[in-house]
Parts: C-alpha cells; sequence; structure tokens
C-alpha cells in the first residue's frame, strides 16, 4: 500500500465513521458498522486508528470541519449583524431539513452523549461550542463598533439566547421529523432581534 | 422470595438505573453499571427483565414519571400564564442546576441518543415531548380564554419557543457545567412574555 493510498483510505474511513457516529451516537455504532460503510475489514480499520476512541475523535473532528464549512459558505458575503446571524441560523435550518449533516448538530449530539461517559469528547465537543460561540460574539462585537447595535447590549446574553434558540428547536426538529420547529424559532430570533436589539431585519 | 420483595427488587433496579441511564446514557451503560448500582447479580437483574431494551424503557418512563412529580410541584397554587410558564421553567433550573435529575432532560437525552439508533426509545421520547408542550399549550390557551393574552397569539409557536430556549439553554449549561446559561434563556423567556405575548411579568 503506497503511503498516498493509505492516506486515502484513511480519509475514507473518517467521512464514513464522522456520518455514522452522528447519526447513530458514539457507543451505538460499532466497528463493525464502519466496516460495513467503508467495505474495509476490521484490520483495515485499525491498520490507521488505535483505538475505536481514536476513531470516534477523529470522526468528530471531521464533522466539525464539515459543519464550519457550512458556517464560512453561509457567512460569506453577508453584511451587518442582522444578516450575518440570520445566515448563521440558516444552516441549522438546513439540518432541521436533513440538507446537510443529516445527523444534526455534531456538537450537541457529542455533547448529550460524552457528558458523564466519554470525558475527552465532551471537553471538545466544550471547545467546539466555544468557537461556534465565538463567532456568535465577533459578530455582535462588531455591530457595537459600528453603531448597529447599542453598546448596553450584553454579548454573553445574546450569544447564549441565540445558540439555545436554535440547538433545542434542532433538536425538536428531529425529534419530531418536522422542520416546522425552526421555522417559528427563527422567526422568533428576527423578532429578538428587532425587538430586543433594535435591528433592522 | 416473596410477591413484595420482588416487586421492591424491580423497583430498586428500575429507579437505579433511571441515574445511570440518563447521565451515562443507555447505549453506554451496560447491565454491569445497573450490577454494581444495585448490588444485584445479573441473574437478579433478568430475573426481572428479559432484555438490556425492556430495562431501558422501564428505566425512562420512571425518569418521565421524576420529572412529571417536579412540574406538578412546580405549578401547584400557580395562577395565570407568566407565573406557570416560569415555574415550569424553572424545574429546568433546578436541572441546570442539577439539583434534579443529575443528567438532564431524561427526553433530550433520549431523543438526541435514540435518533436512528433505539427506535422504540425515540417513540416514547417523542410521546413524552408531546405531553410537555400539551401543558404549555394548556397554560396558553387558558390564558387566551381568560383574556390574559390575545386570541391571535400563536399557540403553537409559543410552545416551541418556550421549550426550544429551555433545552437549548440546559444544554449548553450541560456542557460548560455553568447553569448562567439557564439563567439567561429564563431572563429571555421574561421578555419574550412581556414584548410578544404582552404578559406582566
Amino acid at each position: 500500500m503506497t503511503n498516498r493510498k493509505g492516506e486515502r483510505t484513511k480519509e475514507l474511513i473518517v467521512r464514513k465513521a464522522s456520518a455514522v457516529f452522528n447519526c447513530q451516537g458514539y457507543m451505538a455504532s460499532s466497528i463493525s458498522d464502519i466496516m460495513h460503510e467503508t467495505g474495509l475489514g476490521k484490520g483495515g480499520i485499525y491498520n490507521h486508528f488505535e483505538s475505536k476512541e481514536e476513531l470516534m475523535l477523529a470522526a468528530f473532528a471531521f464533522s466539525l470541519q464539515t459543519m464550519g464549512h457550512f458556517y464560512a459558505q453561509a457567512l460569506a458575503g453577508k453584511h451587518g449583524c442582522a444578516q450575518s446571524l440570520l445566515s448563521l441560523a440558516s444552516v441549522f435550518e438546513q439540518m432541521a431539513q436533513r440538507d446537510v449533516l443529516p445527523g444534526g448538530c455534531p456538537i450537541m449530539n457529542a455533547a448529550i452523549e460524552a457528558d458523564d461517559a466519554i470525558p475527552l469528547l465532551l471537553e471538545k465537543a466544550s471547545e467546539a461550542m466555544t468557537h461556534v460561540s465565538d463567532m456568535v460574539r465577533l459578530i455582535v462585537n462588531t455591530a457595537m463598533k459600528t453603531g448597529e447595535v447599542a453598546e448596553t447590549v450584553d454579548t454573553e446574553y445574546v450569544t447564549t439566547v441565540f445558540i439555545s434558540t436554535l440547538e433545542g428547536a434542532l433538536m425538536l426538529s428531529k425529534l419530531y421529523r418536522d422542520a416546522t420547529h425552526m421555522t417559528r424559532a427563527i422567526k422568533h430570533l428576527k423578532s429578538f432581534f428587532s425587538m430586543e436589539l433594535g435591528l433592522t431585519v
């Protein structure tokens, strides 16, 4: 096996495992599931990853990378606080409609599942949520500097409300297989931006 | 073993399993974990439950019963829409502070974990979420009849916003081991009740 071919196989495993873990859960998925998805044998998997835990972390990192790509794509060319925040929200809308990341938000999935069970995954989920929060904070703080929102606005409050509403609505949309919950959540966020932040939406 | 003693043992298993599954997850917890918590051997467990799945469903039902008890306690003696909704929110606040149900909301936990992995648990989680939603709907619809909120208020919209905000904030509070996210969410819900529903909070 050339190094190049080895790298491609490793990438294939991570990509397939990322979908399996994000949809079925980290503990519920077995190496057999990954073997089935990749068409590889057990040796073919363990040739690249020392343990299921190592594969889980690589797969989670890949899911985050995918999500980061969708956020970057949504934000491209957007200006101003309301437009930027709503473009981030549109990624949650796509997740609710199962157009992207069919298993839902990888961070919420890992956060719920890893809590009290897989400490290292919980740590990675917490770091990832901080990255998402930082995007929201940056948008709000920039809007404060340009005068788009008042300087009295509490950035941490806005960040918590924004992320909580979207993550909670994504959970409801997935539970009921009904994206209406996300539609309502985004309608509410628009009202929040307008009524509490004084933004034009 | 008398029937009475058998019933008590079964109750003990369900109670302990409910805490283990809600904290560590349904797939991540093994029968050994339940054996450890109850002090019973494998036979002692399987004497009462035919399979891990049967025990999982009984444990989930027990978690729901516990949560229902806290909701009923919070609602007792409360009057009016804002006070009733905020008393339901106070149960989420207690979950965020790990004072009750340390593993967090059993419905969200089951919803995230069961999705694509344990269909029967997902169905039970969906039914349970509908019960919680029905409580919110009843409160809002009653307020409409008494004139506390306008007849134009969209009950489904209010229900989705209320539950999404709290479930999302609970996830953030648990992820960061920091109940501040729940405090912010409740502050926001008060503002939502006041600004969008015209309630006095």
